[in-house]
């Protein structure tokens, strides 16, 4: 049994034909052109599933169906994309309606991080383990995707589960949506960077000067791992700070969801066991009865795959 | 069908025959004797059981089961209260196991907190609306209960939904966890009557000092609760400060589950419309997308049946 994933973002679109494994057996990826309206992008969808298909000596009609994961707002139920600020023509887009017309396929979608978090615990860093496993993503903002039996939980209106507006710090530094104190605003990549600005403000002489090329403006989180590596004291602290707030704020996931695992994606996780190392030490406190016996937190495989990958298992899935 | 739920605790077990629509058809209550071994707090727990079916003329093997709520940590699929601070004699209780003993019925059993977010959410305030529905106690910590999908959801090892347990002003005051900055610290009974001693400590004049007999280890929450409607700004204070904490606190649980109904119980909720109105209005920046349109927050209606009731259900639900 094979379905088709679909990883519709803001610059292109990604589609793979992948087996009931999560193996990706065919993939291909096509600029989005999201300044356009819905109907040339959906065509465009369409088109990519039906040449996989061809290319694999498939008829579409035997595909188990396509998932697709969006960047924005969903009604899964009605298989309806509601708004993504990055496709401004896709509103109100109806995905599943204009799949059958085309091409009579079923078509499950979901929003980018649940449907990632979905391929993750699959077939990913999750192994499997999905009686209730949690994906955190530390980009630009701080994303999560929980799965409990198997399938995604976004709360009763699919609008839950945004981890990373949690406040960790009431009063705190301004996040994005408006609130303050925000994990977002603690533990995104964001985050790392503007604390680490803010310190080589007052610190002229740290290594993160010459990284960025003496412009602030064009420090980035790989080179604030650099200089913490390399021994900077400036950040080394900051890394050191981030670390303690990532573990404040995924103590109240485990304290929340308690997970067989927790996956760590994005930018930031790629410093992998450098990140995990001391991460695991300060978690203990933070984890309710100070128990880590069933902690296990892990960073994600699949990489940018675990889109197209969670895409199709919604289809396999058949919701 | 009818089923029997327990309510067992440090003082006081409480059993019901209740029907499959959540009413109480008889009940009974004895002194639970918290200091015994867990054999003779068996023996009384069946004896109720065969005690109430007889009554009703009923023999014990034409109940669907029996559910039993217990204030401490399970392990649900065993059948086993793990341990509980109030009954001392009743770690590793092996409740599955000896009600099948002595009556030949199944037993079902979670944590208190949780069997009282069944019975409200199925037969209380929540009204049946169980897709997701969370009910938080604010009594003398903070409690937390969620409904997924109509069952009690805890967690893959049974031991999350720890809501009292999230860190919303990090390195704040000091939570009964051991961590600093929980949800608990502010928003339980016990932190709204730190916070109304520490303000009376320096305000010799206010009413809080008439009210407790000028002994503030006499204060409690009522109190606090008095003194606000009577216009004392001590109490006034106080009481806003605690319902803005209390929003920072629900608009968290709603971000992440955004239930259907988000119940609140415990003694603080006593104060109903006084509560509700004030902490609606803070609520909607707290809410991401400020989008209160499906936020519904109501006031706990089962009080101390929620307990035998959610019980009752979770032997009903046969799980």
């Amino acid at each position: 049994m094979v379905s088709v994933g679909i990883d519709l973002g803001g610059t292109g679109i990604k589609a793979a034909l992948v087996d009931d494994q999560g193996r990706i057996i065919r993939k291909k990826t096509i600029p989005t052109g999201a300044e356009r309206p819905w109907q040339p992008i959906m065509e465009d969808m369409t088109g990519l599933v039906s040449d996989l298909a061809k290319e694999e000596g498939l008829e579409a009609r035997e595909l188990a169906g396509v998932g697709i994961g969006v960047p924005g707002t969903v009604d899964p139920e009605r298989g309806e994309l509601i708004y993504a600020c990055n496709l401004p023509g896709c509103r109100h887009m109806p995905l599943r309606e204009e799949m059958k017309k085309a091409l009579g396929l079923p078509l499950y979608l979901d929003n980018d991080a649940n449907v990632a978090a979905l391929g993750e615990s699959l077939y990913g860093a999750g192994g499997g383990q999905t009686r209730c496993s949690v994906m955190i993503t530390l980009g630009t903002g701080v994303g999560g995707g929980v799965i409990i039996d198997g399938r995604i939980f976004a709360g009763a209106y699919h609008g839950g589960t945004e981890l990373g507006h949690l406040v960790m710090r009431a009063g705190g530094e301004p996040c994005s949506c408006g609130r303050r104190g925000c994990w977002e605003a603690y533990s995104s990549a964001t985050a790392l960077i503007r604390n680490a600005r803010r310190a080589a403000e007052a610190a002229p002489d740290s290594l993160l000067w010459k990284l960025c090329g003496r412009d602030l403006q064009r420090l980035d989180g790989k080179m604030v791992g650099e200089a913490a590596d390399a021994g900077d004291p400036v950040a080394s602290l900051v890394m050191k700070e981030y670390i303690q707030d990532l573990a404040i704020g995924l103590g109240n996931i485990y304290n929340i969801f308690q997970p067989e695992v927790l996956i760590l994606g994005g930018g930031v996780s790629a410093r992998g066991e450098k990140l995990l190392r001391p991460l695991e030490k300060l978690l203990r406190p933070e984890i309710y009865g100070n128990d880590m016996s069933k902690v296990d937190i892990r960073i994600a495989t699949l990489g940018n795959d675990a889109g197209v990958i969670g895409a199709a298992a919604l289809a396999m899935q058949g919701r």
